[in-house]
């Protein structure tokens, strides 16, 4: 791609750091900025700058913050009996956009992956472990993503745990709310009809 | 949309200075950076403020360039006798990698609009007419948008720039390669017509 500057080429390959940022929108985020918006810019290098310094993990459920403890270990409201175990902030993020959950969370930053290297020590088990025994959890929520290394996280988490006499429960499969039968898959499927429930008891618990 | 850390929900706020990032984009664009790659986004912080601090207009051409010269203007290859007006670097960009063209350029930023207060000294008019002066320019491309605001500051700079003897020309409106004439909007269709030239000399010139 042409350009005429060596300072906004250096700009344009960076701003493709961003998921979903090809030369094109890179292109027109960069004179946006420039042409328009320098203040917001500006705004935009120094806020992300501080949050990349700033922002860890909450000491006590790994989910991202900058301070000691994130807001949901801090507030004092939420269900101290039932810990959800996510993959990822995004996760969490989005069973809390969800609704009805009022326990605590415990981000894992990830799934065990031997082939990468990726093992339960980088997962933070140790300090699952040693939560779940310290707050007495009674129920866990292995909320981990319904693909293979999930199951297979889960599978490892609610082994380690049972020890502790901690109840594991794991997310129900089914059919998405609101979608057509047509257009789910064979596995979901199967699943839901392993998975049926007496009439009327759906929504029991 | 519920978050969890002040600084983390800054950032979702900022991000969404960049365009067409709404709020689902800007919470992937802000995981991705925290959980997945750190350095890259602190690179970008560090180029764009760095973008944002030392890229002004060139002195010359105004185009874009953190350079008292841009790379254009430098180049002595270039053919000094053809000038380009264009509203905006983007649409600089877009000819350069159209190819074809060897001549110089003049970036307005902008277009006329006495509505928002955009006059002729907003739009380097006069640096315009100076240069078009000094460096004995031959012709003037008047490439401004085919809008209407475009057209009248194409029409705008023609009348005063006529007087100094160069001539002044305008992109060819007609009906874009490659589509279907079916397709094709009325007004660009009657342009077309208007515009037809004796077969085998479309591309005479």
């Amino acid at each position: 791609m042409a350009t005429f500057s060596p300072l906004i080429d250096r700009l344009l390959e960076t701003l493709r750091v961003l998921p979903g940022v090809g030369p094109r929108t890179a292109q027109r985020m960069a004179f946006h900025l420039l042409e328009r918006d320098r203040e917001g810019g500006r705004r935009l290098a120094e806020v992300l700058g501080e949050a990349l310094e700033r922002v860890g993990y909450c000491e006590r459920c790994r989910n991202l913050t900058e301070s000691r403890l994130c807001s949901i270990c801090e507030d004092a409201r939420r269900d101290d009996h039932a810990l959800c175990v996510v993959e990822s902030p995004a996760d969490l993020l989005a069973i809390e956009e969800a609704g009805g959950f009022r326990g605590r969370y415990f981000v894992l930053h990830g799934h065990l992956s031997p082939i990468d290297g990726i093992g339960p020590a980088d997962l933070g088990l140790d300090q699952l472990e040693a939560l779940v025994h310290q707050r007495q959890i009674e129920e866990l929520i292995l909320a981990t993503n319904p693909t293979v290394e999930g199951e297979a996280t889960a599978h490892y988490i609610a082994e380690q745990l049972r020890a502790l006499g901690v109840r594991c429960s794991r997310l129900a499969y089914g059919v998405p709310m609101g979608g057509e039968l047509e257009y789910v898959d064979g596995g979901t499927l199967s699943r839901a009809f392993m998975g049926r429930q007496p009439f009327g008891e759906q929504d029991a618990n």
